[in-house]
C-alpha cells in the first residue's frame, strides 16, 4: 500500500473492558489506582489518567472479563473511508459503532481477530494534569500503549506495518530468527502496540504511561498496604526491551495492567530496529528477574465480531523463554 | 549538672498552634498536605504523620495565631520530677496541665520565655506507617524537628545543652565568633531544636521528616495545582546545614512548616559540631539560592505562662545574611 | 505553502558553541554534567547524552562565546532540495557545509538572523542508554528543544509554522494579545522550538531530557559539590508552561543550559495551544517561584552568515514580567 | 547486668571480609558500587560511604572468603574495660587488636562464636557527604546493620539484649512462638544487628544506608549495565519488617550486601517491638514478591578465635518459609 493511501493512525487510544463486578473494579481502578472517573453510567465506568484528555478506559459490567475492542485515533475522518477501503478489499467485517464522546467508530476485526476501532471526533475535556491537589494514588498520567497476544507475530507485525504504516521499535527472536515478539508504533514512541507470541488473539496488557518510577513504587506501596500484594504480577523492573521502567498488575477480572514509564524516542526516520534474543536474561527485566509464569500463560480473551469471545488459536511457535519462575 | 540528675529528654514531640479559622487550617494540613486527623473535637484538630503514633501537631481554634507551647517526650516520669528541680532551682515558672492522650504535662516557661512542656505517659495509636493506601498528598511522616527564633542564641544554646543535655550538631557564626544559629539534639539526629537569631522568643518554624525528595516535589505541585503557590515560601533545596533536601509552607495563620528529609546521623560521642561562617551562600541553600526576606522576618509569637503572648524582644545581633532576596 | 511541497522537518538535532576555554568547558560539561564524548580533536569537542546516537553539541575553542549554528534533523535528502527551493524563493542566504558525521549540512539564515542548518545524513553511534555503568554525573538523556530569543515572536512563530509546518503547543501573550513567547514543535513533544520575546536574535538555552526529576536535583548537588553554585541560574521547579520539570544552568561563556523532564505529548490532530497570561505567576514556575532578572536579559548571540555576530535588534515589545526578582 | 555496669554500645560500626581476588573486589565495590577508598595497602581496601568518617569495610585478600570480625563502636575507654570484665565473667576468650586508624580494638568471640571487635578510638576523617561532585554510582552513605545467621535466634537476641543493652524492634515467630529472625538496635534506627535462623553463625548480610529509593534502582542499572545481573539476588523492593526499601547483591565472593532506606525511628523509651509471623508474605517484601532459595541457605563462613573459620551448626528450627521461589 502507498503511503499516500494509508490511513494516518495517530496513536493507541482506549480499550472498552468487560467485567464481573463493577464495584470491585472501581475500587481496583479508582480507589487504589487513582485512575480519575470522567464519566458513569448504570453499570459503566469511562476512566483517564491526568494527561488523557478524552477516557482511555471503559469498563463494563457484563457476566464477562473480555475485551469488547481497543482503539486506534486517526488524523481525520478521510483515514475512516481508508480504512473501508482496506475492509472491504481485505474482506475484513466492519460496522459503524458509537460511545459516550465518539460519536463514529468504525469497528473491524483485523485478520487475526482483534477487535480493533478507529475513530477521528472525540470530545475533548480539560485534562487535569497541573490539578496536582486533585491526583490521587500513584496519578496514572495516559494511556501509553497495548499489547497482544497472537500466534504468527511475524505476519501480524507485517500486516500492522504493510497496511497501517506501524513502524518496528524492538523485536524478538530465537536462534532461528523466528519472531516472539515486535513492538511497533505510530507515535515516535517506543510502541503504541506490542505483538506477544501465544495462543490468540488474547489482549495481554493495557498500559498507562506514568510521571517517574517513583509512582510505580508507589503503586506497590499501595496496593500491599491495601492487603493486596497478589495484584502485583510482576516487576518493578526495568525492562530490556524498551528501557523503560515497568509493573504489571492484574485487575479483579485478571484483565492485566502495565504501569510504563521512561522509555525513548523513535522519530528518526533511519531508526534502526534493536534485536533480542529471546533467552537473553536481560531482555525482560534488563536486572535478570525472572518472569512469573502466569504472566507468559494468562490473557484476556476478546470479544468477536459477531459476538462471543474469539477461540484462541496456538501457533507453530510454543513454549516460554527459559527464565521464569 | 550532672549527667546523672540531668532529666533524660527523649526527642521534640508536639506543638499546639492557635489558629483563627480552624476550617481553614483543615484544608492546608488535611485536604492538601494530606496530615492524618487523629482525633477532632469542636474547635480543635489532633494531626500526626504516618509515621507518627501519638498526634503531634494540636491545631486550636482561636481568635489569634500563636503558639500554646512545644512539646518534648522524656524517659520516665523522674525525669518530670528532675524538671520540677530545676525549674525550682532556677526560678522557672510551671504548672502541670493535660491534653488527649497526655494526661500529666509539665508545663514550663524556659529562662528565654519560651512555653515548654514535657510529658512521659502518652497514649499510643497503631500507626499508618504501611497503610499506604490511606497515605494523602505528600504523605508527612513524623514530627522531626522546631526551630525558635531567640535574640542570643548562644546563651540559649548553653542552656539547652548544659541543662537539658542537649548536643551540637552544627553552628552559625560571623567573623567574630557569634553565634547566629545552632542545631542541637537528644535524638541522634541532626537536631530536635535549632535556634535561630533575631526577636524572640518566636517559632521559626515546625517541621515534618519526608519520606524522599520526591514527597517534597509533590507538595509544591500539590499547593501549586491548588492555585496557593503563595503558601511555598523557600525552596525546595537541599540545605548546606543538615545536608537535608527541604521546603518551607506557611498556613493561612502564617505558622511555618518545614518538610525536611534525607538528613545524617550524630550518634557518636566525638561527633565534632560542624561550624558554618554567617554569609556563606552555601549555608543555608547548598545551591545558592538566595532566601526570601520574610523568612528572616516573620515568625509566629508564643503564648505566655500567664496568659497573652511573650512580647518579642530583639538581641545584639542585628540585621540578615546578605544572601537574601 | 502546501503540506505536500514543505519540507519535513524530523526534529531539532544539533547545536554548536563556540567557546573561550575548552578545558574549562570540559570541565562543565564532562565532568560535571557527565556529557559523554563521542568525538574529540583539538580545539573541539563533540558531546551527547545518552540516549542520542549522534552527537548533539559541538563546542568549538575560539576567542568568542557564540552560536555558530543550530541543526534540524530531515526526512530525507528531498527535505534539502525543497529547503533550497524556499531559501531562494524567500531570498535568504545558504551553503552547503559540513561537520563530522554529517557530510552534508545545509546552512541558511532564517529571515530573523537565526543561523540554522539541516541535515538528513549522519553517522550514527551506538547509544549508551542502557550503559548505565558507564552513566556519569546526572545522565544527560538527549537533546530536548532550543530556545531562541527573537524581537517579533509572533511574526518568527508564522513563518516557522507556515514554511516548516511546526504547530503550537503553548503561548505566551499578554492583555493585549500581543506573544510574548510561543512553544513549537515538529517530534510530537511540547516543543522543538521555543521563541521568547527580547533582543534577538540570540540562544536563550540549549535543553536536554533528563531521566526524572531526581536526576536534575542530582545536578544541582553535583554543582554545589564543586562550589560552583552560581552556575545554577533558576530553578529546580517545573514550569507551569509545559509542566515540565526543569532547572537552568550558565556554562563556562555563559550559555545557557535548561535540563528538562516530564511534559506531555501533542501528536493529536485537534490539539488545542494553550494560553497564557504573561503575567499569571504560574506560567514560569508553577510553583509561583520568581525568576532572576539574568534569565530575561541575558542571552548568547549567534553567528552572522558571513562571520561576525548577527547585532542583537529589540522589538517593539520591551520590559519583562512583573514575576522577576 | 544493670544499666549502670552494662557497656554503652553506640552502633554496629565496622567488617572486615576476606576475598580471594582484590581486583574483582574493587570492580564491584569501587568501579559499580562507588565506594570510596580510603586507604589502600597491598592485599587491602579500606572502604567508606559519602557519610562515613571512618572506614566501614576492609577487604583484605586471602585464599579464603570469610568474615574476619565484625566492630562495634563504644561510647569511651571505660567500656572496653567493662567488656574485658564481662569476657572474664562469660568466659568469652578476648584479646587487643589493631587496625589501621583503629589502635586499640578489643576482639571476642561472642557465646555462638561470632567474631565481634569493639573500639572506642577511631581516627575521623572529613567525610564526602556534600561533596557530590565525588560521588559515584549509587553513592551508598553510611552503615547501617549486619545481619548474622544463627542457629538459635531467641537466645542469641536475649544475650544481646541482656549483656550489651540491645532493644528489640522487630520479630518474625512462627504459630509456636519460636523465634525465626530478631532486629535489635542501639543507635535509635530499626537495627545494628538483625539475627536470622540457620546454620551459623555465619554473615547473611552486611547493609549500607542509601540516599533513597531511586539510588537503589540505579545499583540495578549500574550492575546490568555491566552485564552483571546475576548479582542482583533480590529486590528491589519494600521489606514488611522495618518498611525499608532494599536490595540484595552478591560480591564475587559470595558476601551479601543490603541496600536499605527509609526505615523509622525508635527512640521512645516505651517503643512497642513488631511481631510478624513467619509465613505472612507482606514480611518479607510488603508487595509479596517471594525470595530465592539462596537468600535463606547461603551466607558467608566467619573466622575462629583461633584461626580457621567457625564450623556453622544447625539449630532446632529448620526449614525456610514457604514464600521462596
Ligand atoms: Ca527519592
Ligand atoms: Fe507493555
Ligand atoms: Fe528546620
Ligand atoms: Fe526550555
Ligand atoms: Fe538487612
Amino acid at each position: 500500500m502507498t503511503e499516500a493511501s494509508r490511513p494516518n493512525i495517530i496513536r493507541i487510544a482506549h480499550a472498552v473492558f468487560t467485567v464481573r463486578n463493577l464495584e470491585a473494579s472501581r475500587e481496583f481502578y479508582v480507589d487504589l489506582l487513582g485512575m480519575n472517573i470522567l464519566h458513569e453510567e448504570p453499570g459503566a465506568l469511562y476512566l483517564r489518567g491526568v494527561e488523557d484528555r478524552e477516557w482511555t478506559l471503559k469498563l463494563e459490567e457484563k457476566g464477562t472479563s473480555t475485551v469488547r475492542h481497543l482503539a486506534y485515533r486517526v488524523n481525520g475522518e478521510a483515514d475512516l473511508d481508508a480504512l473501508v477501503t482496506l475492509a472491504e478489499r481485505e474482506g475484513l467485517p466492519y460496522r459503524w459503532e458509537e460511545e459516550l464522546d465518539r460519536p463514529r467508530l468504525l469497528r473491524m476485526q483485523d485478520p487475526f481477530g482483534v477487535p480493533v476501532v478507529f475513530y477521528h471526533v472525540s470530545q475533548k475535556h480539560p485534562w487535569l494534569l497541573q490539578d496536582f491537589h486533585l491526583h490521587r494514588g500513584p496519578g496514572l498520567q495516559r494511556v501509553d500503549h497495548v499489547n497482544v497476544m497472537v500466534p504468527d507475530v511475524e505476519t501480524t507485525m507485517r500486516w500492522y506495518m504493510d497496511t497501517l504504516g506501524f513502524r518496528l521499535s524492538e523485536y524478538t527472536v530465537d536462534e532461528q530468527e523466528r519472531y516472539w515478539a515486535a513492538w511497533i508504533q505510530r507515535r515516535g514512541g517506543v510502541h503504541d502496540l506490542a505483538l506477544t507470541n501465544g495462543p490468540g488473539p488474547r489482549l495481554h496488557h493495557w498500559a498507562y504511561w506514568m510521571p517517574d518510577a517513583m509512582s510505580i513504587l508507589r503503586t506497590c506501596d499501595i496496593l500491599a498496604g491495601a492487603r493486596q500484594p497478589e495484584r502485583i504480577e510482576r516487576g518493578p523492573g526495568r525492562h530490556g526491551v524498551s528501557n523503560a521502567f515497568f509493573l504489571y498488575i492484574r485487575d479483579p477480572d485478571g484483565h492485566r495492567i502495565e504501569l510504563y514509564t521512561s522509555d525513548y524516542i523513535t522519530v528518526d526516520p533511519d531508526f534502526e530496529p534493536i534485536r533480542w534474543l529471546r533467552d537473553d536474561p536481560r531482555r525482560q527485566t534488563l536486572w535478570g528477574a525472572r518472569t512469573p509464569r502466569s504472566w507468559f500463560e494468562e490473557a484476556s480473551e476478546m470479544e468477536a465480531f459477531d459476538g462471543g469471545t474469539v477461540q484462541p488459536v496456538a501457533g507453530e511457535l510454543t513454549g516460554i523463554p527459559v527464565h521464569v519462575i
